[in-house]
């Protein structure tokens, strides 16, 4: 398809934030122009869509650089309670009656969400790789699988074939190496992840210094704190990137500063578990590359970039006591180019010519986003799902004024998910 | 006009939180029966519409009991910036321009915006009180007016001709009697205040305990807390709401108990002015009256009863380090009668027979609110403005599937605000 946005507002993110009228052309799966009002030239191409944006803003889409899509079956399932019953009590034996094929209904299901906020693609860290592929293709969704292995050495061999197995696998999939989290991995895995990250010269990437405890226990066992233990056994040789990183040190910063590890903050999920508040202005003065992750869906509850990125600024001006901490202009940065930059997506992290077609239009006709004093602050501080007009994944509309083209009836996937709690709760 | 609501699942906030399948008649202005599903009884009824809510939600709608509708030139206008630089630099100076002619259309604005949300009322406390209720009449909006005077004892004068002329002046306006602060109040001001609600018989609202830096300046100025202080004057003889409260003592706390104020939180633009978490847990338990109030549109920047909810919690799970802490049950409570009664409304509070039909419709069939493990956490934990599917204020629809019936076309009331900001920034 050949679509032509005109009369937008664009927000490209390549070197900055700002906002310019123009259009910006999309031919098959890419970005063919971007830039002024081209009426004449426009005439002369052929285009199955000319969409007239109404003055509304054309972005990159949001990325969401860590979650795990499938647990949409536990949502509000538990809340309220102490971590760990949460944890051990409601969502551990729940995930323990999961078969290959929920993943892909509860999965799409969440993609549905993804695109009502804008997000066009997502770093998933979940069981059953394969299903999780077949729910991005299936619906047109961008997804970078992650290795999530733990346990002893023996997980490594299954990193290596799914890496073999999903590196060239689908336009939409990309494939990073990782593991779980320091704490459910045995120092003989970690260092077998560390020899396939030398073997490949790739990136892994983990859940790292999410609760106090973990790290206390770390330092305990190690003597050293996660990302420094990580680091020591040569994890990070080839970059990385890591989750939560709410509880670290300013040798952690250095290692991540170092090593070039990208950290995904997750704020809506430490929030709502009570882990605390990440050292994001710090991170910022580091120079460490930072995305935003929504988490999965039993802990967030939601999957929404808009109440991530409030969050983002937010606590960390509570953090700072300082209301000029953290930039929502930074911000916008993160929930885009940054994220793209640590999951690995380097083709479809900004609007320029020859990037894939990956892009969001934000509805200013609303009242949260009027007047037009600050664009960019409004999404930022202002913005909600309500927002979103239309969400582009790979050249093809995905979501439009409401409404889903992923190939699925939306009461089809409501349906499912309903019915695989229930069975679960028998 | 007579409308049946049918197929719909309830939460009539009458004695707790649960979710009842129902129908739901509006009378007039009124809500005239709520229960099971009714079909006989209801074909003997002449109506003016019949709506099939699908399975949705029915509630009572939003409250927002602390909020400057007007202030939404402001949005996006001055932020990321420390908290005094906003005010004096950039607040104040821009406020000053305002004249009477300006607040109508300002206020439109919000309460679009508040419709959006599914607010159904709000307690406004801003400038030129007269075009306050005139934005809430032309729309069909519920406003409590809250008198804000401040400075020298003359204040009072102004303050009683404001109450005698709002006490029954349309059947969508009430009045509270208040000032702006205690920091920007004479100790004669305060007095003739407590002279006033003695002689009125009234509670008395007003900011509280916002910023550190205000409590560390009334004790050096007293001796007292300002809650303390206000309370040793007789302001709150008769009750009374105060705003923010996020730097409180348990004396403090137990003034409000003994006194019957209620403590209307603002997480979203406490968070945003980097001013501190209130101890919502303990005023729980202290058994304190609490409702939810966006703050204005200038240091939040959003008027969103979902963000504000998120953050009633989650902030409230970190400031306890207790992911137990703060039921969503209890919010919702807060967000919807718990304001109500803060804000002096008591006739359109819960869904009853006999009670003012002010109600939101939650679409359920999103995404975000699927699978339906849990309704009333869905609403608090995954709800977004995307959610709110109808908006009726005292037995009219003002909203409805995206689309406003408030007397005026919303491109009007954004352009408005736009040449006020643009006029003002000259």
């Amino acid at each position: 398809m050949n679509i032509r946005f005109y009369n937008v507002r664009l927000i490209t993110m390549e070197g900055g934030v700002w906002v310019e009228e123009g259009e910006l052309w999309v031919k098959g799966n890419k970005i063919a122009y971007v830039g002024a009002e081209n009426k004449e030239a426009a005439a002369k191409e052929s285009w199955d869509r000319e969409i007239d944006g109404q003055g509304n803003v054309l972005m990159p889409g949001f990325k969401d650089a860590h979650t795990h899509s499938a647990m949409t079956f536990l949502r509000s399932y538990a809340d309220d309670l102490p971590l760990l019953d949460w944890l051990h009590k409601q969502v551990f034996p729940m995930e323990a009656k999961l078969c290959p094929e929920h993943i892909a209904p509860l999965t799409k299901l969440a993609i549905m969400e993804y695109l009502t906020s804008g997000i066009t693609a997502n770093l998933d860290m979940y069981y059953f790789a394969e299903e999780i592929a077949r729910a991005a293709i299936e619906t047109g969704f961008r997804t970078v699988i992650q290795g999530s292995v733990g346990g002893d050495a023996s997980g490594a061999e299954r990193l290596r074939q799914e890496y073999e197995k999903f590196k060239n696998f689908h336009e939409l999939i990309s494939y990073q190496l990782g593991f779980h989290a320091e704490y459910t991995a045995s120092r003989e895995l970690l260092e077998a992840v560390a020899a396939l990250a030398e073997e490949y010269k790739q990136p892994v990437f983990t859940h790292n210094s999410e609760s106090e405890s973990e790290v206390a226990q770390c330092i305990e066992k190690t003597g050293m704190t996660p990302t420094a233990y990580l680091d020591s056994l040569g994890i990070f040789n080839y970059g990385g990137t890591t989750f939560h990183c709410v509880h670290m040190t300013d040798e952690d910063l250095d290692i991540c500063k170092k090593r070039n590890i990208s950290v995904v903050t997750n704020p809506g999920s430490n929030t709502k578990l009570a882990s605390g508040v990440a050292r994001i202005n710090d991170m910022l003065k580091w120079g460490i590359n930072l995305g935003i992750g929504t988490d999965g869906p039993a802990s967030n509850n939601c999957l929404d970039m808009f109440r991530e990125m409030f969050l983002v600024t937010g606590l960390g001006k509570l953090k700072e006591k300082d209301a000029a901490a953290i930039d929502a202009n930074d911000v916008l940065y993160m929930a885009t180019a940054g994220g793209a930059k640590a999951m690995g997506l380097t083709d479809c992290d900004t609007l320029k010519e020859g990037k894939l077609a990956d892009l969001v239009m934000i509805d200013l006709h609303q009242p949260n986003m009027q007047p037009l004093n600050n664009i960019a602050k409004n999404i930022v501080y202002s913005g909600s799902k309500q927002n979103v007009k239309l969400t582009m994944v790979n050249g093809r509309v995905l979501y439009e004024d409401g409404k889903f083209y992923i190939g699925e009836e939306p009461e089809a996937i409501y349906a499912k998910a309903n019915e695989i709690i229930q069975e679960f709760k028998k």
